[in-house]
C-alpha cells in the first residue's frame, strides 16, 4: 500500500471517534458504496479485509473518493471497542449521514406510504433492527426523539445491517408534535398498544400511515397515545406470554401493511 | 442469610457449568418459577435480588424447591461471562429441561398446530428470539439439528426471554427426516425461501403447519427445500433491500399463520 502523508490531521487516528464508528461487514460495507457517505478513515484485519474486497473493488470502479485502508490487529480493535462487539476485524470512521427535518420529509415531492415512529425506544440494537426492517418493507423513514434515541452509528449500524444508508433516520424535539404534523401531511396515526381496540389487520391501513411503537414494558407513553388516529394490537394467537420484542412487533406491523397495500393492488 | 452446609459436594461453587448458566431477569424469573425446572444455584447482586423479587416471592408462595440466593459482586460475574454479556446481575445454575424428542411431539394427545424447523441457525440470538415469538404465537415446538445448533441457555435463554420454559426445543439427528416424519403426522411443510413460487399468505395455512427456515445468507440447504410440501416467500413490498434478519422472517411468517386462522374461525 503506498505511504500517504499530508500536513493537515491525520483523520485516520486510532480509536475513531464515539459516534462515527461504524463496524461489521453489511454496515461498513453499504456507507463504503454509498456516494453520499462521507468516508474518513477504515481499518482492516486481514479477515476483514478480504471480506470487504466486492465493496472496496465497487467504490473504486465507480471513483468514489475513499481513503487508503490501514491494516490492523484484531486484538487492537477488542481493545478499542464494548466488550463483546463483533466487529468482524472491519472498523469505519465516517462522518454521519445528513437526515431531513420532519418538515423537509413531509414536503418532499414523493409522497409518503410509510413512516415508523419510536416512543423512546432506547436499546440501539432494536433501533438498528427495525431500520434493516424498515428498509426491507420499503418504509420512508424511521422517526425518533432528540433525546432517549441512539446514535446512527456502532451498534444501532451493526444491527441495521446496511439499512442507515437507506432509511432516514429522523430526530424531533417532540413525539407528539410529530404525530400532529404528520397527521396533517396527511398520514393515518396508528399507535401500536396492547390496549388497542382493534387488530392491525382490520385498521385502515391501504392509505399513508405511520405506526407508532413504544418501548417493551413502558409502551407509548400517555401524550404519545392520545395523539394517534387509533391505537391497535397485533393479535398473537399464543395465551398470556404476550411480550413481541419492539423491534419483531415493528416487522410485523411493517408486513401487514405492505401485505394489504400488495392485496389491494391485486384487486385493483 | 443462614449458614447452609452439607458433606455433598456443593452445587453453588461459582462460577456456573458452563451451558447449564442462565442469565438475565426474565430467563431466570421464569425458570425460577417453573415448577419442572430444577435450579441448582442462584448468584444475586443487590440490584438482581431487588429485581428478582417478585419471583422469588412466587417461587416461595407455591411451595418450589429452590436454594437460597448467594450474593455476588456485578465484577465477578463480568469476569465469568463472555465479555458484554447483559446479566443484570442475576446468574442461574439450572439443570436442562428435558425436551421431547419428535416422535414423542408427533405422538402427543393435543393435536399440532404450528411448528417451526431451523436449517443451521446457529446464531443463539436468533434461536432466542424466534423461541420467543413461538411462544408469543402460540407455536408448538422449535425444531433445530443435534450439531450447528445452539445450547438451550445462556445467549439463547437471554434472547428467549423465558419462553425456554414454554416451547420446548426438540433436537434432531437429521432435519429432512424431520420434515418427512412431521408430513405424516400430517403437517404441510413450508420452506421459507427467497425463489419461493407463491407469498405464504396466499398457501394453505389453515392446517396444521411446519414453517421451515435456514440461516440469513445460505438459506435452506437443497436436500431441507426439496423435502418440503410447498415453498414460500414473504413479500415485503420493498425493492432491493431484501433480507430479514431470519428471527424476524419466523416471527412475520408466525403472524401470518396466526392470523389466516384468526380470519378463518371468524367466518365459521
Amino acid at each position: 500500500m503506498p505511504e500517504r502523508r499530508s500536513p493537515e490531521p491525520r483523520p485516520d487516528r486510532w480509536p475513531p471517534r464515539p459516534g462515527a464508528a461504524l463496524w461489521g461487514l453489511h454496515a461498513v460495507a453499504a456507507a463504503w458504496t454509498n456516494p453520499v457517505r462521507r468516508c474518513r478513515a477504515l481499518w482492516l484485519t486481514d479477515a476483514g479485509a478480504e471480506a470487504l474486497t466486492p465493496a472496496l473493488a465497487e467504490a473504486k470502479a465507480r471513483g468514489l473518493d475513499r481513503p487508503a485502508p490501514t491494516p490492523i490487529e484484531r486484538r487492537a480493535i477488542d481493545r478499542a471497542l464494548s466488550p463483546g462487539t463483533v466487529h468482524q476485524g472491519i472498523v469505519l470512521d465516517a462522518a454521519p449521514l445528513e437526515a431531513p427535518s420532519l418538515d423537509a420529509l413531509i414536503g418532499r415531492d414523493r409522497p409518503l406510504g410509510c413512516v415508523i415512529l419510536l416512543d423512546q425506544v432506547t436499546d440501539p440494537h432494536n433501533v438498528g433492527a427495525i431500520l434493516r426492517s424498515a428498509a426491507v418493507f420499503g418504509a420512508d423513514a424511521v422517526v425518533t426523539t432528540d433525546r432517549h434515541a441512539p446514535e446512527a452509528a456502532g451498534a444501532l449500524a451493526k444491527a441495521a445491517s446496511g439499512a442507515c444508508e437507506l432509511v432516514p433516520l429522523v430526530r424531533v424535539p417532540n413525539l407528539a408534535r410529530a404525530i400532529t404534523d404528520l397527521k396533517g401531511a396527511p398520514l393515518w396515526c396508528l399507535g401500536l398498544d396492547a390496549g388497542g381496540a382493534r387488530p392491525l389487520a382490520a385498521a385502515a391501513i391501504d392509505r399513508p400511515v405511520a405506526l407508532v411503537l413504544g418501548a417493551e414494558g413502558r409502551g407509548l407513553r400517555r401524550l404519545t397515545r392520545e395523539r394517534c388516529d387509533e391505537l391497535v394490537s397485533l393479535p398473537t394467537g399464543g395465551d398470556g406470554f404476550a411480550t413481541l420484542n419492539v423491534s419483531t412487533a415493528a416487522a410485523v406491523a411493517l408486513y401487514e401493511v405492505a401485505r394489504q397495500r400488495r392485496s389491494t393492488e391485486g384487486r385493483a
